[in-house]
């Protein structure tokens, strides 16, 4: 136990300061987030919300139209039309991204994308107005601030007055070519790998995966140095990609997830800045924006 | 074109400061390690050079003495004596580790690790004395200074005089208990996601995966929250753990590594902190440590 020189002070003046309260009981990430009240959790959206179909399970995805609604409109307009169903996977490069779609895009061959637009402007950035930025104190060097938008991280620009999504482990993004208004939404990929934070700003990240990225991070890598699959054999074949609010009620999979503006999501937050759990001995005083685990939990659990 | 005002200048006061050269053309990263001179390439060390084989090919790592050179020494002895041999990863966290060694090593039927030590001294940092920095200009959230030590990632505190190696995607260290110094080097893990910096300073790193870190990234991911296997069959076996110099010369794998203290590999950091390659259209102006590959290729390649 500390020494407590106030209570001395206190019996030779007569003048009792307030005593300094015990530091409250370290609490761990975990248990903050089992304690948190049911307001700190949301529903996702069913309309704003697909289910990427494989083998081995389904990939949850959440959409982002506050940063990106026309290519979320193009993807929903593609969900619904079944564009993606017997397409594939057809690129993992190790400690980068999966990417999915047509592999026959630039090709005679090409998928017609059925009443989705053909162009769309780019969608890199935003105006933050209208937006609640809850910032993280944490420096960061790719952006003036960083932080969260309606659970999504994303970096500001005081100065200009834009915020963007940043591209995380999970992120989603619209694949695009030399042109920065070549996407529409229909070749995505997810980052499976150390956040290439270069890309922020370089192209339209359209949402994020929050369930089953086991399933996309463990698809084996094809050859160096993209990873695109030379036999088309190794690819891995999407069965269809759905939106949540297309699918029967019965099989939707009730998801919940913690607030970003939560308070239980805040104190979480800093209890792993500073773990003080026993195990650490050296808590780092700091967390980046893309090592914020960010709580999922099933419905009613 | 720009203009080019100087030019001016020097016609009417016959007096002509030289020329403002043209910026150099671009080079890409790639452009510019294709370009470096036989010296900027090192040759692996085969007595600190471990091979972990394993059903898929050969994972290739450098360990790190300078950093650790207790918990190198054991690892050296434990390959000699093939304690590894037979045992298996027994973990895969999905966005932070694969563990592997003993899964039996809390247990009476541990397997016996003949003349490695039991107990290790704690090496999370050391004095920076005798160590060649070469730091990188960027800021960063978990150290004061980051940069590199003989190619392995580091963090720096100028004002301990402290130095650590950084857990970037590929660092292996050796697992440990409560107790700081409650490793030996018997169970390693790889990083497979995020860099886990937080675990800087309070775990011994001990190398880098160099090659091959495909075969482990997508290892199957054990059972939430911490990726253990409940059953045993998913486990991956190894096949081996050797030193490569106790591999006959015709069986290693002949790999050299770009020096972290050459030209070419602070200008290909350069050239990925400010890509200007057509498709950026905001270059970051920033890297971070754990976003820095490190290049590998095969001799005489």
């Amino acid at each position: 136990m500390p020494l407590r020189p106030a209570l001395l002070a206190c019996a030779i003046a007569l003048m009792c300061l307030p005593l300094a309260a015990e530091p409250p009981k370290y609490r761990s990430a975990q248990e903050i987030i089992d304690a948190a009240p049911a307001d700190a959790w949301r529903t996702l959206d069913p309309a704003n919300t697909l289910y990427l179909e494989l083998g081995g399970g389904r990939v949850i995805i959440e959409l982002a139209p506050q940063f990106a609604p026309a290519h979320v409109a193009n993807i929903q307009t593609l969900a619904r039309e079944r564009f993606w169903d017997g397409l594939s996977i057809y690129r993992s490069q190790d400690n980068f991204v999966v990417q999915f779609g047509d592999s026959a895009a630039d090709e005679a061959t090409a998928k017609p994308q059925g009443s989705a637009k053909a162009k769309l402007p780019a969608e890199f950035a935003r105006k933050s107005e209208g937006l609640k930025f809850s910032a993280l104190p944490d420096r960061d060097g790719w952006a003036a601030q960083v932080g969260f938008v309606d659970g999504f991280p994303a970096g500001r620009d005081p100065a200009s007055g834009q915020v963007w999504l940043a591209h995380c482990y999970g992120t989603l993004g619209a694949g695009r070519g030399a042109e920065p208004d070549s996407s529409n939404g229909s070749e995505l990929y997810v980052v499976t790998g150390q956040s290439p934070r270069q890309l922020d700003r370089n192209i339209t990240s359209v949402g994020r995966v929050v369930s089953g990225m086991e399933l996309l991070s463990v698809i084996a890598r094809g050859p160096q140095p993209m990873g695109f699959y030379e036999k088309p054999g190794l690819r891995t074949p999407i069965k269809a990609i759905r939106l949540a609010s297309e699918v029967p009620e019965a099989e939707r999979t009730p998801l919940q997830l913690l607030r970003t503006d939560s308070t239980a999501f805040s104190d979480a937050t800093e209890a792993r800045r500073n773990r003080r759990d026993g195990w650490y001995v050296q808590p780092a005083g700091h967390i980046d924006l893309c090592n914020v685990p960010l709580p999922v939990r099933t419905t009613g659990s």
